[in-house]
């Protein structure tokens, strides 16, 4: 079963080091991961004089579409949520219909990674309620990111793997990953 | 015509005014905006007893699934890229196959705010590209955000509008959004 690989992964040095890394564990259980960076068989022949951003992205959706469900690497990335065109990926394989696991290296909850983020920025209101240094409010849910995306999952079928890694290891330990791949497997031979 | 308005507007202090206020705009173009905060005609009653996180979640999908539409206000949000919630409800749309529309109150290119972002962290390779600290890639194209947002909207039908305010009305300026709303009333008549 093809599986799609959403993640900042792409951004690491040695990005195809890595996605082969992540579909050698996929490999073990029984899945064929699907990188972003992979060639799309039967690429329409008009997209090569599309820009190369558009191009990308076109070709991520038709990953994404080809594949039978997707498993996005969620730890932070630049702020207290995940890589931007990861949730993005969340978001259309849920509007596609289709199971959605999750991972992270970071098993801080949001709320406090939220407020870590901000800093003293972060201060709390009369009525119990934390916002930012704008006003706006800091979600407390208890969940591991924005609440449509641990709701997309659950809801989906899927489920989310975190781990507590030191800092120096965020973008190479993948203990978090092989539990997702199993939970996956698990799922599409159910 | 149904449009949905995602964005962390839901987070200000006075969030249903600022609903209210959103609405009217779209009303003047002829659209009727539906807010993350609005009751979901007819929700199934076993609702109820979900978790209010996940609750959220569901009716703001099943508003999504209402809507002829999506207008993202993709403003910058704690970090170089737009609010997870709402960058997840490009995709849900986007995976839905419906026009998708943004706007943002920060006119700098992605690559420029995420380079302000991380500061003396970013540096440039030998190889010409920009890195953070941790050696991940910093997208450099020219777009507003992630390049799935950016050509989300474009391949969808949709388009981005920026505006440059100033720092304090960042969550209240209103002329990008004005100009979204009556591109959007422009493609549903068309």
């Amino acid at each position: 079963m093809r599986v799609y690989l959403a993640g900042p992964d792409v951004f690491v040095p040695a990005a195809h080091a890595r996605a082969a890394l992540l579909k050698s564990v996929c490999a073990r259980h029984g899945l064929q991961g699907v990188s972003p960076l992979d060639e799309l068989d039967g690429e329409p022949a008009g997209w090569s004089s599309v820009p190369e951003a558009r191009r990308i992205a076109l070709r991520n959706e038709a990953h994404m579409a080809r594949c039978a469900a997707l498993i996005a690497n969620l730890t932070p990335f630049r702020g207290p949520s995940a890589d931007a065109g990861t949730v993005f990926e969340v978001g259309y394989m849920r509007g596609l219909g289709r199971p959605v696991f999750g991972w992270s290296n970071s098993a801080e909850p949001f709320t406090e990674r939220t407020r870590a983020f901000l800093g003293i920025a972060a201060t709390c209101g009369p009525d119990g309620a934390w916002r930012d240094g704008e006003g706006m409010l800091i979600e407390a849910f208890g969940l591991a990111d924005n609440l449509m995306i641990d709701a997309a999952i659950l809801g989906s079928g899927g489920a989310l793997f975190t781990a507590s890694v030191p800092e120096a290891s965020r973008w190479t330990d993948l203990a978090a990953f092989e539990r997702c791949a199993a939970a996956v497997a698990r799922k599409l031979a159910g």
